[in-house]
């Protein structure tokens, strides 16, 4: 079995970390700010110093590819993003990456020779500075003008921001990449979760990233005297609300599971001590990986509103508020990287990513699975955020050990994997 | 059987409904406005054109006095207040001092020969417009400074809007009234509550006025992704809030009724929706008119929050918000009341008053009691509030029957009545 250099992939890991950091030891390294420039310029060096050709696409993203013997071979992608949240943790993206360019430049070390290039990828904006996994979503071919109206802080501003890596809002438009020679897209990443640690697992094989739906959930009742409105005749708005955010978490729990729910804000009017509440406004989301499961979901939960709503005599106003349908992981590769797992001689779990990742934009365009590692506590997006040396070793060796497994299989060969 | 004059108790209620009358029906006729000065100038010459002495003391409440023959008799208090609420209804204070008024005229009209003074007092701002009861607090003796400073809109404000009516802060603060010749305190009001209107009955005699004590609550958790933290692992702050704000409910129900508790105020933070919720901050408040109960409530209903806190991994801080203690009834003058009611024919059951009045401050230095008729659907503070003619005339009624009751009892002769 080859081998990655753990020693150069931890050193690689302290080596982002110091850029950025803040003093507790987290990161602060959001997108296309000085300390992103700083991370990218230390990822071309190091990808070029190791022997692979870097180039930045028209949306930022950066690739570092360990090229085919065979010009015209097809692509392997592997990838996530570098830059962080404001005050975030140092393994979030940034493993990603760093296990991506250290499986390539262990492939330069041993010289292999492979069917396909492998092209090492760090995607701009992911965290959502500006528009979360905006360099994901221009390479797929899924950014549009609209979109970019919309974007935080203004189209102005991330025209100028684009333009200190050499690009524009322009050149992130026709930044979609063709994907007829991509064979498959790997993405390793920490949980940021407790599934791992809790199973004593040592890798997560993810079967699909969970879709989102969201929704404002209106109880509508009658503001009261809180003393001379006996309770039987009250139609208190957060007795509705009350009852169904406990019900809701019930019903996922023993319905839904691992799907999640939550409650996140809460408004209540006219909110006085003595009046009882004509109306409670409730931030509601909830997550699943399968998508009729999600829809199940749907229809029980807003059934159960309902039900609480006219328990306490109380009108439903429902609002969508966006979200995501779930990606499916390509379930060759999710049997490529359980194999590759194996193969490390590692404890491994199938589970779902309930959060959003560059991944979810890869595989509506190509064959695409992503594997975890443990965090600690499941803690991240924080100073805190930590995952073990052995860990980040492994992240590395399973990704390392599926690219191998692809390119003995079939679909190495030139067949991309199946969807 | 000496009737009171039902058509000139209903023309009077019609005469005052017009002065601060809103486009639908309602009243704004907040303490010392135009409006008030309007209200005050009409009961003092409506008082005096039939026969009654009026005074206005040092806190602005008016006093109409119709005299016993024996100047050294002592006196019995009928009162409530004028003043409304903003955007208020036409029953709510001023039923009380109307029909005040007219057991007072009625005593004139069959020149009753009666071993006390009977004195009507309009007291100013029980609405709380600068302070509620105001007036009543000022007239018991129980007025500070430190209060004073505290008044909404400041002291100096209050000052210029006592001075419409001759008096001052100062005045106020001197108001006290000697108490030691008052056989008994009166106060007749609308229910503002469903219990008569549900039960069918005409009179509601009140046994206590409640008292309430005010919390804040603050659930802590910790802020987690609300996807990747499973549900399990959470702990998450407002379903502790929530299924403490069920638990009160029930609990109050089945325990404590007819108390009453309400969750009127719900601060979450941080508050997104893809946050669980590292804080919920909750106002609670509850009420009963039995001391001993209502410290048993909040015994029962704190160990509820605590209970709430720890299922969910919750820390629990509780903050006191102030409140009133229970203000009990005279159980002789609640015996007379209801002969008297009986006297009239009506049906009529003991309650509490969930809400606070002008007899709260009484009771603390003169045995007092209060009766209730029906309003329409208990709505009050409000331009729909509304009370039947019948039992408006019933009001009036049953304390003309409770006062020539007292004065044919051995305490009418002299004596106070027991507390």
């Amino acid at each position: 079995m080859v081998k990655i250099n753990a020693e150069r992939l931890l050193a690689a890991l302290d080596e982002q970390a110091a850029i950025g950091r803040t003093p507790d030891g987290g990161l602060s390294r959001t997108s296309l700010s000085d300390a992103d420039l700083d991370v990218r310029a230390w990822f071309a060096e190091r990808a070029r110093s190791g022997g692979l050709m870097v180039r930045t696409d028209g949306a930022g993203n950066q690739h570092a590819v360990f090229a085919s013997l065979r010009p015209a071979a097809p692509t392997v992608l592997i990838g996530s993003h570098l830059d962080s949240v404001p005050n975030g943790g140092r393994f979030d993206g940034a493993l990603g990456v760093v296990a991506g360019l250290e499986v390539a430049l262990t492939l330069a070390d041993v010289r292999a020779e492979l069917p396909f290039h492998v092209e090492v990828v760090n995607f701009t904006d992911e965290e959502g500075t500006r528009l979360g996994l905006l360099g994901s979503t221009a390479m797929c071919g899924m950014l549009t003008s609209e979109t970019l109206d919309r974007v935080r802080m203004g189209r102005a501003e991330l025209d100028a921001a684009l333009e200190r890596v050499g690009c524009s809002c322009d050149t992130a438009l026709s930044a979609r990449r063709d994907f007829s020679d991509v064979l498959a897209y790997f993405e390793a990443h920490i949980e940021q979760g407790t599934r791992l640690e809790r199973a004593g697992d040592d890798i997560g094989v993810v079967t699909a990233i969970v879709g989102i739906h969201s929704f404002w959930l209106t109880f509508g009742g009658q503001a009261a005297h809180a003393g001379t409105r006996p309770i039987p005749d009250r139609r208190d708005a957060f007795m509705g609300a009350a009852q169904f955010a406990q019900g809701a978490r019930q019903l996922v729990l023993e319905r839904f599971a691992p799907g999640v729910c939550n409650v996140g804000a809460v408004q209540v009017e006219p909110g006085a001590f003595n009046i009882v509440p004509a109306s409670a406004r409730i931030a509601f989301e909830f997550r699943h990986g399968d998508p009729a499961t999600l829809g199940a979901m749907e229809e029980a939960l807003l059934a159960l509103a309902r039900q609480a709503a006219d328990d306490h005599g109380l009108t439903l106003e429902i609002t969508p508020a966006g979200g995501a349908e779930p990606a499916l992981m390509d379930s060759r590769l999710v049997d490529i990287v359980e194999r590759a797992a194996e193969q490390a001689g590692l404890k491994r779990q199938r589970l779902m990513s309930f959060a959003g990742h560059d991944a979810q934009m890869l595989a509506r365009v190509t064959p695409s699975v992503m594997l975890f590692v443990p965090c600690k506590d499941g803690i991240s997006h924080n100073p805190a955020e930590y995952c073990a040396p052995e860990d980040c070793v492994n992240a590395a060796q399973v990704i390392l050990n599926s690219v191998l497994l692809l390119a003995g299989s079939d679909s190495g060969a030139g067949a991309r994997a199946s969807r």
